[in-house]
């Protein structure tokens, strides 16, 4: 079975076929400490999101295998990791 | 005076003013070990660079002050002391 994310943090987008998230943090120092969370995860489960950050917003993309019709189930798991990391 | 960043690294881009470089590594080890650097570098120097960043690449924007004609010393300093941390 392959998963969609039923994930509200989470955005689905096409062409190419991807999650999206915005997050938004406090300060810094919250920002960094999810960053280093995220990082942890990412060598974990070898998943790597390509991410951008400024002092207080972290956006994560996690971009479907190249080809893929669906987003499949690692990446699924790993936007349910992070929500779990962010709430 | 108002120093214009001398730093090859950097590329200096207009409307609006700032400094964009990117970064590239051998491996998702090294990216971590510079972004952790980088993020240590703007614990002291509160500059916070707008920073995306992959597996294996890291793209770093220092934007001007708002409405400013030049760059600005602390935006030159933290450019310099960026490809420092690179090299």
């Amino acid at each position: 079975m392959t998963s969609t994310t039923s994930n509200p943090l989470w955005s689905r987008r096409e062409r190419p076929l991807r999650l999206e998230c915005r997050l938004e943090f406090p300060d810094y120092p919250a920002t960094r400490d999810f960053l280093d969370r995220a990082a942890a995860l990412s060598e974990r489960t070898g998943v790597h999101p390509d991410i951008s950050f400024g002092r207080t917003y972290v956006n994560l993309t996690l971009p479907a295998d190249e080809g893929a019709t669906e987003l499949g189930e690692s990446l699924c798991r790993f936007a349910n990791d992070i929500e779990a990391l962010y709430r």
